[in-house]
């Protein structure tokens, strides 16, 4: 069993080299808004609604501003807070940002030009409106909306181990999603039949090293959102409630949250025997998943490994069907950047996660894109999703 | 069986609706970017990532800008669409900030003064980065963030009709989540348990009249979400793969989504015979959710329905157990604007539809929350959630 969690003290490491960071730059107080940020930092999941949830970097100290109903939340699961700072609800008579003015400047006396912040003020969330935090405090924050998520860009090894179980348990709920396909069924029910059976066995099999973040309804789904038959060429299809039918080329999906660490796995399908055009097609796109993966590696230019995909496209003479990019950083977040993609100005480094999944759409016919996870390591990459992208094993009978 | 979706005719006239603004208003041009904000206005569900899908309102036609991956899902939803803009991809090698900017000053040809936008740029949305419309354009657009919430406020008889709809099905996962619920069990077990068979209820019972939107994995839900034993002590606690146990107090929630519209109902249960402080603080709670019933009307303050709530807490003397407000108004949003609430300066109006749910928490017991849903009519409240409220029909054997 790999790494399933990490541990206040992680957290508090990551807290600490933004908090390094902030030195070096001249800030005593950073305001981090991002619920994925704050999680990161500090542990700490909840629900984003209307209310003003803020982490509170200052001097060295962990503070939390957030509403009465979160405080012992907070307390609970960051040990290492200092001091949190409440209001009791929005949009209630006094604002919660004149509160946390007040917090800002009569508790932790914040200063002039010592002042950043992910935004200008708080997301208009869920029908939350209020005032910017220089109307409230007389004081300009620094905006640094991009600090943690470019940390973020770089996987720990922690997060490295984190992501390898997610594939697996991406893996295992697919290996159900295929099994339970069949002509006639309905695509929500086979969703749901899937992910459920593969969530039982994640959370029955790592026990109580299994800590759900709270993200995630599923601890492992595997899906299909409306890739069914000709469906399949809209690349980013809904679910309609479709029905499997002899001859329909599927795409699918799968992942798992491991920590909020998602995995991203996908493949494409047929019912019944391929015919020759599935089967061209389908061989046009492993050919540039192929030349991508073996494009990729560090030091190469994110452009180069979606050049490759192209390349490989256009030797089969399939180019006209592309519709998107060859992949996209991914780790908490569905995507994240750099992209690959010939418009990238970055490089592949150690440490980077990406999704690899060129695609191509045939309208009558149905989409060919398989997605898989892989890591930047130091001499190359390294493929996290397992599953078989063996055209032989991807027939559902 | 009520009404569970909307025709594209429906849909235009919403979008007629916010034409004659514009036009009153002297707008030409109007940049819708919001994904719901689309969705209500022209039925187009699509997954918001990284690539800027904007909705332009153009002197009467419907214009998309997409990219590539989306074009067909556009012309295949949205029947009276006019004009669909396409980008290859983002980032690309020519930003599809500057794609953009050409179709609307050369194929459009828009017009200083005359240009409005829900934001100044595309959200910064899972690694997305950008330059501003006037950035690309040279032309200030007039921010009007608020123009279609706004129309949202107040339901359609449609809406109203398709969230009795969506409070039915939550009522009948919520049946299933109560009955599944047992000592030993794990929450994310019975979670699963009850929307599945919540949902393959709905799917099968609607038949052809279920349109799924695509949001939403279940159609029908019944969850727990960490609220369970002296952990339902928070109000917004998160899912933590709890077992229960005899004495604990529970608090659920349930929801099913039509066409993107979704009740809200939520219980407080017990597993076994509840004790004498239980029973007092579930009975307080209750009579602050009857109090606030009772309040709510159209032409009251939201402010007053929030007071009836905190006026009986008060009589009942457990105000200092009180974490948050009455409650939000909902339709495809969890929530909405306006909030029953002390500070809420709006007034109940018929059309409107909120969630009634005062609560109150106690350290080391747990937390006595009834969430159920009202629509505001001409003479007075309807509940559209009618699951039973009776304490002894809340507890589990």
């Amino acid at each position: 069993m790999g790494r399933t969690f990490l541990s206040p003290e992680h957290h508090k490491k990551r807290v600490e080299r933004i908090q390094e960071q902030l030195d070096e730059d001249g800030f005593d107080t950073f305001l981090v808004l991002n619920s994925r940020n704050i999680f990161y930092l500090t542990g700490l999941s909840f629900i984003p609604t209307e209310r003003p949830i803020i982490l509170i970097l200052h001097k060295g100290e962990v503070n939390f501003f957030v509403p009465s109903l979160e405080v012992d939340h907070v307390e609970h699961q960051v040990p290492f807070v200092s001091q949190v700072f409440s209001y009791f609800e929005y949009p209630d008579e006094k604002h919660p940002m004149y509160h946390l003015a007040d917090n800002l400047m009569d508790d932790l006396k914040i200063q002039p030009n010592k002042v950043a912040s992910e935004g200008g003020g708080c997301p208009g969330y869920w029908g939350y409106k209020g005032p910017s935090f220089e109307d409230v405090t007389g004081l300009k924050f620094m905006l640094l909306p991009d600090m943690i998520m470019d940390m973020r860009v770089i996987k720990e090894p922690e997060e490295i181990e984190m992501m390898r179980e997610s594939s697996k348990w991406a893996d295992r709920a697919h290996k159900y999603l295929q099994e339970f396909t069949e002509v006639g069924a309905n695509e929500i029910d086979i969703t749901i039949r899937a992910s459920t059976q593969g969530s039982q066995d994640m959370v029955k099999e790592l026990g109580d090293a299994y800590k759900p973040t709270g993200f995630s309804m599923f601890p492992a789904i595997a899906l299909y959102r409306g890739q069914i038959g000709p469906n399949s060429y809209f690349p980013h299809a809904l679910s309609r409630g479709l029905v499997f039918k002899k001859g329909d080329t599927l795409v699918t999906g799968a992942s798992s949250d491991v920590y909020g660490i998602h995995a991203e796995l996908e493949r494409t399908m047929f019912m019944g025997e391929p015919s020759a055009r599935q089967t061209e097609l389908y061989n046009a796109m492993m050919a540039a998943q192929d030349a991508a993966l073996e494009a990729a590696g560090p030091g190469v230019p994110c452009a180069d490994v979606d050049k490759a995909a192209r390349g490989a496209f256009k030797a089969k003479d399939v180019f006209h069907l592309v519709r998107h990019h060859t992949g996209h950083a991914l780790g908490m977040e569905g995507h994240e950047r750099p992209f690959l993609d010939i418009g990238s100005e970055e490089v592949l480094q150690p440490g980077m996660i990406f999704s690899c999944e060129p695609g191509i759409y045939e309208q009558g016919l149905g989409g060919f894109r398989n997605s898989d996870t892989f890591i930047v390591t130091d001499d190359g990459i390294e493929v996290t999703t397992k599953y078989s992208r063996d055209l032989s094993e991807l027939i559902v009978e």
